[in-house]
């Protein structure tokens, strides 16, 4: 398709709308711009254009509707699994412009922000209000809220205060057909027609392009508290998870990253906190937050208490904030440390919790009889549990037929537990080949009705998620 | 189109797919399925079935959707916006025979239910296990889950937990075509492919009937404290609302109940606990929650505090388990008393939360303006005012030229308060005739386009929502 595309006429398009300073096709950008951070993808687009309005986006689309030019839209290309990559070339509109925070409304406890904004600047903003938005993706330093609009994105917090989805009351979208509308109401509850504030939440770019959001804020929590937990088997470890649930306890945070992550990880990152040694498989990191300190230091001891049954070994509690500041860098430099020892491929399976145990001890049974290694880490408390694979001579899933068939057991082992393909990241380009195994094709069909509702020339970001 | 069905025909096929004993066409019937709790609307359907499986709903649709009879799903019929009245006539299927509650997943904390199982037995069974599904509209001793789902239902307990929408995981869903599709997965995070789960809750079934629930469960929390607050200004009662939440407070509920209304039910309601005097215009009902009551005994003070700086009169605190389930009995019985004394019309608008003080002087003033006499309660910690309204000689606002002036100038001022036309309720087909307040034609326009996705001979529910 990309290769019919009139480039010239189409640049001078973009050129007329937009300005020529926001008009860049020059090798390096359609580079840097024909990339995100799934595996080692690149697929250069033919031009990339950075509107600074929501009117500007509808002008371009509409012309790229008009003429069935392929469109991708694009946070801060931080996805993995290829929700901004241009495979099918044409062009990429940038969001990275519309990188304001239009108002905090304390009265009402609401942010409306512009989808360029960089995840933890929004949490940063609210937080100096005493407000708190919790979604907060591992890669929350430098992703777009647009982005994580896109994918319905979680992180750590998802377990206490929930994703995205849980957040977003109102959006304004930019239709393929060009048109402008308002999701919902800046509401709290909402019964007025169908969700479609819900369905444009982790549709992945497909039906529209967000160009306002309006968020629900909480109270921040005045207190947190922080434990390392190390365990000497990787499904002890898992099992104890969910005996802090069944318990009644709510952590802000459960994650589990196994030790050959976090030796990895370790070795990047400058720390002595964390204990790596050959008893050790696997570490729970746990978090518990509110108003009431000794409350509090109460669920952590009752919970450390809880996990002696889960054969846990020395507890560590975060002294001081600096301590805590030390273990989260390190938790979230998991996935950006591991790759460039080779796992590259990067799996976001979910499962109902009580089924972690046997997804990990399945996945490395797996490893054991496809010669793969992987290291499992992630959102424990959710059942959310990231894959890293390493397979020697594979960089990339995406189009590899042994690693497609690797991948088609584990997803199937993923759906025999009650789980399903991605818990955070979206299915995007890379394991839409995979939606047979989760939904039937009734089910897909719906899906693929939808996308012509809204998309009927199927121009934007066509070919994610399924093709049509 | 009800007159043009062949109705004998239409019986014999309905009495071979469930069962002579399952379908009923008796006057009595049909004049009972032929209303539900909406102001005074009477339509009675051709024919009535009660089916016991997915499976037969779906022969049901099929033979529907070839022969273009509408179809009207109900739940309990406690419905407050027309959803299941079958003012097209043709079938009605309830759901009264799906009623069991499937699951208790103690180890992940879900249960699987039918969509008849009544929303409080659902909640005291999974209260015996110690687990809380916390949406709990007024009518939850009669209501069904099913209902719950196609309404997206509040109730009290919104303010801190959510609504319907933040529980439900999975549907399985029975599409107009008859085709049975399992909406998403059992997990607590998914971004796989578009939210149905969360496109089909709140869509007033017209995208299907839901035959199949997955909800999630928390841990119940272990103590609760209420209080009352009378205030002599309904203005000031409602600034105090949303100061609560600026001080960082998140009740369990937030419940305002206007004087006008508290007399009728107290009348009603044996009771000695409310004061009812001329110095009161209206009262605030305030919970909390949690599982350590010296907190909650605190929190409960600091707000009684807050209170003062608007001009509370004399807080009760509700001294033990019966006091505080006579408190609740006479909050949800507001809506049933003030009924039979004229308040026959209710509206479930919804606005930002601080705003509540503009909404409220402003139906006061259209009430002068056109001559009725409103009555104001509901969700005040969500922004979510019930208005009931009685105009002498109108007890339907549905196809009344007066009542309908009146009610548009309502929700455009709900609109320009940066509100919407329902919170719980849904719109049904008393509301939708102003959808066009709140949404734009493009925007109802995607929305009719997904009505034609899932059910391209418009059986299902027709002229629910808006009209193709």
């Amino acid at each position: 398709m990309a290769a019919e595309i009139a480039t010239t006429e189409l640049i001078n398009e973009l050129q007329n709308i937009c300005g020529k300073a926001n008009v860049f096709f020059d090798e390096e950008s359609l580079n840097h711009y024909g990339h995100d951070e799934t595996e080692k993808l690149l697929y250069p687009p033919n031009v990339v254009v950075k509107p600074t309005s929501a009117q500007e986006i509808s002008s371009i689309l509409k012309y790229c509707n008009e003429h069935l030019i392929p469109v991708t839209p694009r946070g801060a290309g931080t996805g993995l699994s290829g929700g901004a990559i241009p495979q099918n070339g044409g062009v990429v509109i940038s969001t990275e412009k519309l990188n304001k925070i239009l108002e905090i409304d304390e009265r009402n406890l609401q942010v409306i922000t512009e989808p360029g904004v960089i995840t933890e600047v929004l949490q940063n903003t609210v937080k100096d209000k005493g407000l708190f938005y919790p979604p907060d993706p591992a890669s929350r330093g430098s992703c777009f809220i647009g982005g994580n609009i896109a994918e319905n994105s979680g992180g750590p917090k998802a377990v206490k205060y929930g994703v995205v989805k849980d957040y977003v009351l109102n959006l304004e979208v930019v239709l393929p057909t060009g048109e402008i509308i308002w999701t919902g109401a800046n509401v709290l509850k909402n019964s007025t027609g169908y969700n479609l504030t819900q369905l444009m939440v982790g549709s992945e770019g497909t039906l529209g392009i967000v160009t306002k959001i309006v968020l629900k804020l909480i109270p921040l929590p005045k207190y947190d508290l922080l434990m390392l937990a190390p365990f000497a088997s990787l499904e002890k470890a898992s099992e104890a998870v969910s005996a802090i649930f069944r318990a009644g306890f709510t952590p802000s945070a459960l994650e589990l990253v196994e030790i050959d992550a976090l030796k990895i990880v370790s070795q990047m990152v400058d720390t002595y906190v964390v204990p790596v040694n050959e008893n050790i498989a696997a570490h729970l990191l746990i978090e518990v937050d509110g108003n009431d300190v000794n409350v509090l230091m109460n669920e952590m001891e009752a919970i450390a208490e809880l996990l002696q049954q889960y054969d846990v070994g020395e507890v560590l509690f975060a002294d001081d904030a600096q301590q805590k500041a030390e273990l989260w860098k390190l938790r979230r430099a998991v996935a950006e440390a591991v790759k460039p020892a080779g796992y590259t491929i990067e799996e976001d399976t979910v499962v109902p919790r009580a089924e972690l145990p046997a997804l990990i001890k399945g996945v490395k049974d797996l490893g054991k009889q496809y010669n793969f290694h992987a290291v499992c880490y992630g959102h424990a408390g959710d059942g959310n549990l990231h894959i890293r694979i390493k397979k020697e001579g594979i960089p990339n899933s995406y189009g590899n037929e042994e690693m497609n068939t690797i991948l088609r057991a584990l997803f199937k082992l993923v759906k025999s537990l009650g789980g399903t393909i991605s818990g955070e990241h979206g299915i995007g380009l890379i394991q839409k080949d995979f939606m047979d195994i989760v939904f039937d094709e009734a089910n897909l069909n719906i899906m693929r009705a939808i996308k012509k509702a809204f998309d009927p020339n199927n121009i934007l970001n066509a070919g994610k998620i399924f093709d049509l």
